[in-house]
């Protein structure tokens, strides 16, 4: 690339959204300054790395940047919490130009816009292999964010939209045919994943005792969720909402679902099902009970079995 | 490597610090959780990356994950602000193994702790290129923050310690042989580099104008300064402190010594050289002046020519 450090700055920066009245200095200086927030500060970040979470053959440098931005407002929407600012660390190979770049910036861009979100800062670097580290910070009423630690016996388990659809859309994206409806649904849900920020709001407010979203796989998750919150579950495996394009595995080991796992105390789950349809359209579906000891998975002729945590472990080879 | 991401996890968070009053929510829950703040909220990003800011067969890991903060923790000084929390993107290729790791945490952590700064959270993941992507928040008084765009004619151009000794460190660290005291202390600066945090508040509570750190090299950041407040200024190249160890060009062109960079009121410099040197022992030096136009290097025969943003530009090639 013939370019200077300074001169892409510029040129992303001419991308970016304008700075709301919260952004006292954006990006170009040493460091973004917001105004003071009210609440508790959320910090949160996530890398996605080239040959890993992506492939620059299969997914466009919009979306990417999109989803680079939604994987963390999705840990923010976890606890509970309003997104505020964003900084983002990337490292191109020499295989993205400038006009990719810009499309990743714009991508990212999107997703801000759509959540409220200043993308303030950054840092710019050459490297072997392009990643894209976003770090997002959100605000949270003190003593309002929902834990993984929360969850009691008792309590319901539910998941909103559905589980396996990003595995499924990855799988079919790689097929050179054409696709049904359900696989092009499963490949936007692969590629523009939705963080589910307004939903998590109701979940808070309706007394959800234990929140995470669903990164890594429904059994990978669950388990660290049981884990956190010191108590086990029973699974319901006929309940668990899989997307019509997958698996019953991909649901529950396939990973950037980005859907919410929440403990709600028995009574609430009804009327969050109604808040979520009505205000996002957002199915939630209850696929468990929380108990005390293990974690089981209860298959639809009644048999139960320990449920494996065999979710998406990026050192597990 | 033969263990889990949640193992890995896990072990890190035992070499972490604990957790002080302001930290609500540390490390394992979908993002960290920190008490409300008073002032306004600084943000900042840095990685370093594999192959272009470190080679591992020249720097430990200790010293890798010391490096990585302190560069953060550099821009929230050079904004006159306190470091409060940070959380780290980490890219490991093949090579690190788990010593490595805990040992490039141990460093993050020694860091942490010299500065009161607490690691919250992170991001673990697998990728061709080891990569070390720090976010580090702080916290101003609300309008206390020192832009980089208030440099007035006439105020004097400031600068902490010496430059070129990180450039002439790594120079002479390549060199297999025996080093004098000046190349240790220069070799010591590459891999050990100081933020100067509580120089920054001296220079801010002082009147400063505008700051910045120097990390690409006083010529391309002190043209950085004067593009972003609108003015010129007259280098005195003869007063700039270059490091014992180190040539001019080092100084002016190499990087990485992550000096401040600073314009202050005629008047302050003397209490602010006396000041700097009884509370932190470190040398203030005055290179020069704030002047309407272009940036002027004066060499010490007093001829004059424009001063060459030659610094450290991760995309010119």
């Amino acid at each position: 690339m013939n370019f200077s450090e300074d001169e892409l700055l510029e040129a992303i920066r001419r991308v970016l959204s304008g700075a709301g009245p919260e952004v006292v200095v954006g990006p170009g200086d040493d460091a973004a300054v917001l105004a003071p927030l009210i609440g508790e500060l959320l910090i949160t970040t996530d890398v996605l790395v080239e040959g890993v979470h992506f492939e620059r053959g299969l997914t466009s440098a919009r979306d990417l940047g999109y989803k680079a931005v939604v994987v963390n407002l999705s840990d923010v929407a976890a606890m509970a919490g309003s997104p505020r600012a964003a900084v983002c660390a990337l490292t191109l190979s020499d295989g993205p130009d400038v006009a990719w770049t810009m499309e990743l910036f714009g991508g990212m861009r999107e997703a801000c816009d759509e959540h409220a979100l200043w993308l303030v800062g950054g840092d710019l670097s050459r490297g072997g292999v392009t990643s894209i580290a976003v770090t997002v910070t959100g605000e949270v009423a003190p003593g309002h964010a929902v834990l993984r630690s929360g969850a009691k016996p008792g309590d319901r388990l539910v998941v909103t939209g559905s589980l396996g659809g990003s595995a499924a859309g990855l799988r079919a994206s790689k097929d050179r045919r054409s696709w049904s409806e359900d696989e092009r649904d499963a490949i936007r849900r692969h590629f523009r994943p939705s963080a589910r920020v307004g939903e998590a709001k109701v979940l808070a407010r309706l007394g959800a005792t234990a929140m995470m979203d669903v990164s890594d796989g429904l059994a990978l998750d669950l388990s660290r969720l049981m884990s956190a919150s010191g108590v086990g579950a029973r699974l319901m495996l006929r309940d668990v909402p899989v997307h019509p394009a997958a698996m019953l595995d991909e649901a529950l080991g396939g990973g950037e679902d980005y859907e919410l796992l929440s403990a709600l105390p028995d009574g609430a789950v009804d009327i969050a099902r109604t808040e979520l349809a009505d205000a996002f359209g957002t199915p939630l579906a209850e696929i468990g009970v929380i108990a005390e000891g293990a974690l089981v998975a209860v298959a639809g002729d009644g048999s139960e079995r320990p449920l494996d945590p065999l979710g998406w472990d990026h050192f597990a080879r």
